[in-house]
């Protein structure tokens, strides 16, 4: 039986010809990553187990994006303590803002991901690294700690469901969507422990920026990881991105998946995850009238450039709603700037928005735009859990960019092609 | 005897045809402001005495800008709070983010203060519009409250210091160097309960935006308002935003002053006050070795055109010390679109600087920039108590936007001078 191309990533970094799912496998990372909430209980594990230097310096990442620019005196403590640790252990890729955005954009931007890639990160949508072809996945702080002191870290071999894709997206469609649709298909748990591997001849029809968000809610799905086949755009854009080797891995023909499941790609329509959880989706053309009161546009799973024209290709000209408060969030510097200089930034302002430095956020109740009770969000970012971005009794509706820019000028949970005729 | 500047427009808001220091007046108001802040304490008041409506919808304005975008779910609720006040009562004046910006820089851009007005705001830098030669002063929460629902405010007509300004600023030397020699020569009590009144022939040396930076502050040196004279660019400035009528009140020649300082501007240099307090300044010349982590450009008191283009000065083709976090804040939507169209925006961030949206942020330790433990901030902010900014035993020096820019590049307190050769 073959293997799956999460599974021959695995057995290389394992030193294995092969591995099967279900197999306990010791594997080496290229690449530890941390941010400023997870990192400071890494360093206090590292230190408790006596390690005195990381494994490689230029394999750890660690970006303070959560609550920064710090939000409180608790968080400036934290990321005063990673700071020192990134000082004293010559962590080369620390980014302190003005350097730096959100992990998951910043990671891929700076070249540290590349296809055949083992990762893991203490944040659980590390996952998103599997748009390049990596194997990445989250992992909490104790793993991080053994993974940078040792530069190894232990697996369970995933199973796996293949995605294949098919067709187009219709304008107004996203990747946004697709994962939406998918995970209103299997569910929260539709993919728990299993790679999600996507395939089929419409890869190549999604952008890079429409693949990272598919691969980032992987984990939404519970997946391990969600990985996508390697194609010309993939070697574009790590060569773009990245000075380092790249290997490309490729599943078996006779790779075993649990499940096959086809996508028609043509067939999604703009979709909406209601509260309060991401599998309780609905297409735009069932949502209703839901009125709101913030809009966010931004996280690492919808905040890179593609991102932020779909949102202006809705508001340029327009004003949003004078009760809807909007806040954009480009995720790193580099897309801050390149919005900046396309003239994306100016349409935002224009339009009333709010423009922020990259930071999560309010995505996970941090800063920068929590709900007060009984407020509705149509966000961008990953989870509508209870009480994510603020009250236990605020709403969080998820959707693409151009969903959450149309309804920011509706007032309304909309559709883009309602606004833009 | 006859009568300051400010004594002239209290007199004239009190029905009086003279008023004296000491005097116990009763004023009518044009203005009512408050903040996220204060303004919930003023509606509770407001609603205890059993008000039903404000006296006057275009008299009052609201403007949440402290933990906005909100920080975390107390000040949302606090918001919400505000805005449901503000539509019940058809509040016109009232600034959702995307309309707003901070108070103390929006107010006079939406030309809601001219000269000859009587404003009070729940905010102590509400001083700040003596610069368009109105009397303003800040109050607590229950004298905004009262004066929503009466329109009116009891005053103690304050006694006077003039000051005479002279002479022509040096190249860097602005606004802010000017207030903070004032402050360092005549203390933080210097003007305690005082007006302090600006006149002179090189008042119309000053721009507009130096004028609203040293009204700001005059509260920082205890005095009850600081006013300047009105000429041509004060005229200039309200009719291009205000539409509303204005009168130029003028002090009689023989009107009655405390003490009369003479400033030389040409003799000012770039100046910083150290902590903990504003009145411990040195200039730039004697300043020594201070190495920083932050740096902070923005408030209510520089965060204006002119200061973002004094700092862009500094820092357009040069990068910040990668040790010194550099947030930039424009203090309004507006500023933020003119700083994006002459290309400043894009200066800080090719500089590796961060551009936050308006908000009042570090500034009084709220989020977007809080200080740890030993940290050391220049900030073009107001004051540099223990603790404004963060931690307890972190440090704030206030200075100018150039001397903050230059500082951010050198990565200790440093003069522009050294920078731009």
């Amino acid at each position: 039986m073959g293997m799956t191309m999460t599974q021959k990533i695995l057995a290389r970094h394992a030193g294995e010809s092969a591995v099967k799912a279900g197999q306990l496998i010791k594997a080496r990372l290229d690449l530890v990553l941390g941010n400023d909430i997870t990192t400071p209980v890494a360093i206090k594990e590292f230190n408790k187990v006596g390690a005195k230097e990381i494994f490689d310096r230029n394999k750890v990442a660690i970006v303070p994006d959560h609550f920064t620019p710090n939000k409180d005196i608790k968080s400036a403590q934290q990321c005063k303590f990673v700071r020192e640790f990134a000082r004293k252990m010559e962590v080369k890729n620390y980014f302190e803002i003005g350097q730096m955005g959100i992990e998951h954009a910043l990671i891929p931007e700076k070249g540290l991901a590349v296809c055949g890639d083992v990762i893991i990160g203490a944040d659980s949508h590390t996952c998103t690294y599997g748009a390049l072809g990596a194997f990445s996945t989250g992992v909490g702080s104790t793993d991080m700690a053994a993974g940078m002191a040792t530069g190894e870290a232990w697996f369970k071999v995933p199973p796996a469901i293949k995605f294949v894709l098919d067709g187009k997206l219709p304008e107004w469609v996203s990747g946004k969507d697709v994962i939406l649709h998918i995970i209103g298909m299997i569910g929260v748990d539709g993919a728990l422990y299993k790679s999600m591997e996507f395939a089929g001849r419409s890869v190549g029809e999604l952008s890079m920026d429409d693949r990272f968000t598919i691969s980032n809610m992987a984990i939404e799905a519970g997946a391990k990881n969600g990985i996508f086949s390697v194609d010309e755009k993939t070697v574009d854009y790590i060569e773009k991105h990245s000075k380092r080797k790249y290997s490309v891995y490729k599943a078996d023909e006779d790779a075993e998946y649990e499940k096959i499941i086809h996508i028609d790609l043509s067939e999604i329509r703009p979709t909406v995850a209601f509260p309060h959880i991401p599998e309780n989706t609905r297409t735009i053309d069932e949502v209703g009238n839901i009125e709101i009161d913030q809009v966010v546009i931004g996280s690492c799973t919808n905040g890179r450039i593609s991102d932020l024209r779909a949102a202006a290709g809705v508001l340029k000209g327009r004003k949003v709603d004078r009760n809807v408060r909007t806040i954009i969030f480009p995720a790193t510097q580099h897309i801050y700037l390149e919005a900046l200089r396309e003239g994306l930034i100016e349409i935002f302002i224009e339009a009333g928005a709010i423009v922020s430095t990259p930071t999560c956020g309010p995505c996970l109740g941090g800063h920068m735009g929590i709900l007060a009770e009984g407020e509705r969000a149509v966000s961008t970012t990953n989870r509508n859990f209870v009480g994510r971005m603020g009250h236990v009794k605020s709403e969080v509706y998820l959707a693409s960019p151009a969903v959450a820019a149309a309804s920011a000028v509706m007032g309304r949970i909309a559709s883009p092609e309602e606004v833009v005729k």
